[in-house]
């Protein structure tokens, strides 16, 4: 990465099954220049989504303009604004929103990019990228808002040590439920037993319906689905009477070659339950609240955000890579450069 | 049938696919007598739904026992009791409840069974069998409860000429929704379009899914799911934003050798949609509001039940066959004898 040019990372093609190397373009600029009514950004960090593979094969999400070939991939950063030409923009600010992946990004500071100061509450900025951008809002809109818990809920969460997961655990302790999460590896499971977690379900031993039975033999109220697929067949296997199903991700079915067929959502008849489809951009207008209560749960110390740092620009292709093999845990983030507000870690 | 004996229906055997004459016995015995604390009921229809070969498989719902061999099929009827050794339950009264297939029936009264007295308000007896008893009912919860309707709504229901599918349809117009409906071949399309479908779409001509987007081109708010498999999968295509699906029975399940896999369960999430699963026998607690509102759209003619009368208690398997066959529409109901209460249809 060259300090003083706009280093980009662009599709060079259509991903097959993960990403490799080859999908993407590495190019450098000049460093663009804000004219009127628009800021000059420099990026910190830039956090990853399984939604940037879904970009770079062309597909549309949140209203973004479909990706194409040598376009500069969407992707969502914190960043310092160090020129600006507009009236809402100040030089020295922090925001976060849609930079793609670059180290420097000219803004007019549009709906579209839904660029949000970071709060001045003793945060790191990539926590406020993380935990207060869509990654922790996912989990914090899907689990609140569309779970509606209760105060002794049994709560099973699947991708529990992903980013989304590990604050879908983190605050389903703070609403008082039994947690019982879902993730590979023992080391994993270990992760997310240190965040809260009663019990910790490794999905790559065994069968998982049967873990699961032996976890909540009284069955779930609660669970909040990253995965799909069979995890998500195991649970409508283990629901209590009014139970909620959560469909936040389905990371098991994006390289899956025929999608997953559901055989047994009948189970839903039985027991009045109820499976709810979830997606973060239909909840804009109540990201103040989010943005107010994670924020509190932050600065207390009830929440804290697990982030998984690949360290420099270069390594974003791999960074996205390992969404999808499983090697990262917590929200997946590159850091471009240090700066005033970096928590060191 | 004698009618001094007491004529039964009995399993003769698990029914493959759908139900056939040798999987009936039909035998006779004397009329039973109510000892103390008992009363006597003579049945004047029985009604047939789904879940009555589910008992004729050994498996169990709503709290009935499993049917063994040589037992008495389950199923609801509107009865005159005849005796009475029970304080609650008067001679000349009719209730509907559990009486099995059988001509007459000796009962305690007890919660399992679910007797209702037929209300005061001028209805016929079929009536209240089929819009008061279950197959009403589930299309109230269902509809009602579940699926949350608003004036206005774009509403689809399938197996809109079913027994529970007609009162959803007229239910939805009650509610002042928009309402497209599902059957199978010109005549139940004409009967549904009678009782208020805005649009009859014919599943058995042409892609269902291609025909759900040409008559409701901006989404479906609610769908109500009488059928499953391929139709809520073409539903799944069509959803507005904040949608609901209302799971009520998936007659399609029934006799398919695979259960269908649904593969695109993931387009609940892009529009926050839910798909709920409902079961009438969790709605006991408010069966009094059903009957209130029920009545009512009965007794001002808002609400008209269609019947389908099969005539004699010989008819009783040809009848269960039909609701897989297609071959009925409305509620499918055996009628024993006439009575004072008859509708004369």
């Amino acid at each position: 990465m060259e300090e003083n040019r706009n280093c980009q990372w662009r599709v060079a093609r259509r991903p097959e099954g993960n990403v490799v190397a080859d999908d993407f373009l590495y190019t450098e600029e000049d460093i663009p220049r804000p004219v009127d009514g628009e800021f000059l950004l420099k990026t910190y960090y830039i956090n990853l989504a399984p939604v940037m593979r879904m970009y770079m094969s062309g597909e549309s999400a949140a209203g973004e303009e479909p990706l194409a070939i040598g376009d500069v991939i969407h992707g969502r950063a914190v960043a310092e604004i160090i020129e600006s030409n507009h009236p809402d923009f100040e030089v020295g600010e922090f925001v976060h929103g849609q930079c793609g992946w670059q180290t420097y990004k000219v803004s007019k500071g549009t709906a579209q990019e839904k660029f949000r100061k970071v709060p001045d509450i003793g945060i790191s900025y990539s926590a406020a990228l993380g935990s207060l951008g869509m990654t922790g809002f996912s989990g914090y809109f899907g689990f609140v808002d569309c779970g509606k818990p209760r105060t002794g809920d049994i709560v099973l969460v699947s991708g529990a040590a992903g980013g989304v997961g590990t604050h879908v655990v983190q605050i389903a302790k703070i609403f008082g439920c039994r947690v019982i999460g879902i993730a590979g590896g023992e080391s994993k499971c270990a992760l997310i037993r240190s965040i809260g977690c009663d019990v910790a379900l490794d999905y790559k031993t065994g069968d998982i319906a049967a873990k699961i039975k032996a976890a909540c033999p009284d069955g779930i109220d609660l669970y909040f689905d990253n995965v799909g697929g069979e995890t998500l067949a195991a649970a409508l296997e283990n629901l209590r009477m009014h139970s909620r199903i959560v469909l936040c991700g389905s990371i098991s079915e994006y390289l899956r070659d025929e999608p997953f067929g559901l055989t047994n959502y009948t189970r839903l008849r039985r027991t009045n339950s109820t499976m709810q489809g979830f997606f973060i951009y239909n909840h804009l207008d109540d990201f103040d609240r989010a943005e107010r209560d994670m924020g509190e749960w932050l600065r207390t110390g009830q929440l804290k955000p697990v982030e998984y740092i690949f360290d420099g620009f270069e390594k974003l292709p791999e960074a996205l890579a390992s969404l999808y093999s499983g090697a990262n845990h917590g929200i997946a983030m590159v850091r471009i450069r240090r700066g005033p507000h970096d928590d060191g870690n």
